[in-house]
């Protein structure tokens, strides 16, 4: 994120101090039992030209419900915002990908906007999507020293599966939908949420988001590189070593879950959907910032923890 | 609006059958007792490159906030989304805007997204609002032949004070504050919604407004030009004529409201903020369409009703 994107949070911060706002330190805002997210999406930012429009549709929704899997919360209602180019067949299939997902998780869309944009504007999506959260909505700061870190999901697919597209943009394959068809945590999320302190969803890579979430908690956390959850065909692609780890941990668009959990609970106790992947990270520790390790002892932190182009 | 962007709305149509959705034909989707409204405002279209960051940003808030003074909704929270262009004193300066805006109306900005465009493309602001309705939330469907029509606001300034800019980028005064700064007429709403039969603000021209209630509420109307409130700004640019008066009908960005009342309510008995603006433009009929008469007898309906390039 640039020193005036920081700078203009900072500024927002300022202005969101009402205690929905969670200072603007989570991904939603709690109003009642409601749990209220706002994701952007922009052509040649979060989404390639070249990229299938109903693959986009679905996205635009999926990312958005992602900020609800992180908190547990089950999805309700949508209001989308739509910027239309003059490319109807295009805005069609885009349509088509958004009805995919939202019949998927049972969201209704309520509403929305509509607006031409001169022909040659990047495409600017936005979405809201509300939902309905448990009797705990965890954030991103109630987590402590001796938590144990999990993960729910795969890491570094999708970032990997955007590099493959970028060197051949016909490339298809499980790394290229995860790129492109992310699919929101949400039974997991809604099932852990009761017994999380924290939990947030991944959208910028692993590390930046861990920083935030150790932030927030006003902790540190020490994670063990080795104990990814990284996919077979990611590591068809890259491999084991240090090197695709590292990758894996800083690649963004994961849209897994981080949730710190008491040590003694074990979520493979939880009835988790079949084919669940779940992993156990790491842990919050006294203290500030990331620690990395592998089988070879303390890992140096790459110099950039994730995708920081977005806030 | 082009015919690819109403087949987009309809097959959006197809998509948004909760009830929620009020079957996209309201400005908002109620969810309990909150409504909220989601709209996008793009640079080059809904306000000039050249327009002060901060009147952006009010712009931003005020033109949600207008739809639920339309409900008769109280302000409560919002959510936010902009794309940065990499000039921060811009931004600054329309979060000022932002700022103010919420300030003012009592909104607590409580989350959103900001994301990086690449340089030169179009700015596009998004906002969610969500309000709190009262134990009757209007829609535009409920209004019935022998309603009287009731607009609160003055009609045409805004359109004639961008029409002003366009010819000298300098231009001030209450026509052009007007265009930049609409005032959302969120007192008068909530004061008028729990008798309003079918009720709106409107934001794409009268006319073009009155007849989508009127479709709406399956019936015709018949609105007389010389009961148009017209503001003393826009009479000493534009006289009180027929050719001016059907320019404020069909002028948009008015942000004032649309009500259908009961014949034998008179909105003026109610206790509304000093300065309100009130006029009796007409009433609602059997049959469909709008119907426009002057002193001089029925006026032939212009071609364009309103802004059509919006949804």
């Amino acid at each position: 994120m640039s020193s005036s994107e920081l700078a203009f949070i900072d500024r927002l911060r300022l202005l969101a101090t009402d205690p929905a706002a969670r200072g603007l330190e989570d991904d939603v805002a709690v109003i009642g039992e409601l749990v209220l997210t706002h994701d952007m999406i922009a052509e040649g930012v979060h989404f390639l030209p070249t990229d299938p429009p109903a693959s986009v549709g679905w996205k635009l929704v999926a990312v958005n419900l992602s900020d609800l899997a992180g908190k547990g919360a089950e999805p309700v209602a949508a209001l989308m915002g739509v910027t239309l180019g003059g490319d109807s067949e295009w805005d069609e299939k885009f349509l088509s990908g958004v009805a995919a997902a939202c019949e998927t998780y049972g969201l209704a869309l309520v509403g929305g906007d509509t607006i031409a944009l001169p022909p040659g504007a990047p495409r600017v999506l936005s979405l809201t999507a509300v939902g309905r959260g448990g009797a705990t909505i965890p954030s991103r700061s109630g987590g402590s020293a001796g938590d144990a870190l999990w993960v729910v999901g795969t890491l570094g697919d999708a970032s990997l599966g955007l590099e493959v597209l970028q060197s051949d943009g016909a490339a298809e394959g499980p790394l290229v939908e995860a790129y492109r068809r992310p699919v929101p945590q949400l039974a997991a999320g809604g099932l852990i949420a009761p017994h999380a302190t924290a939990m947030m969803d991944l959208s910028d890579g692993l590390l930046l988001d861990a920083n935030r979430l150790c932030s927030a908690s006003k902790c540190g956390a020490s994670i063990d590189l080795n104990a990814l959850p990284i996919s077979r065909a990611y590591i068809a692609e890259r491999g084991t070593g240090r090197r695709a780890r590292l990758a894996a941990a800083t690649g963004g668009d994961d849209y897994a879950l981080l949730a710190a959990l008491p040590n003694d609970f074990n979520p493979l106790s939880l009835s988790l959907p079949e084919r669940t992947i779940l992993a156990r990270i790491g842990t919050l520790t006294d203290g500030e910032g990331l620690k990395l390790i592998d089988a070879a002892g303390e890992v140096p932190l790459p110099e950039q923890l994730g995708y920081e182009h977005r806030a």
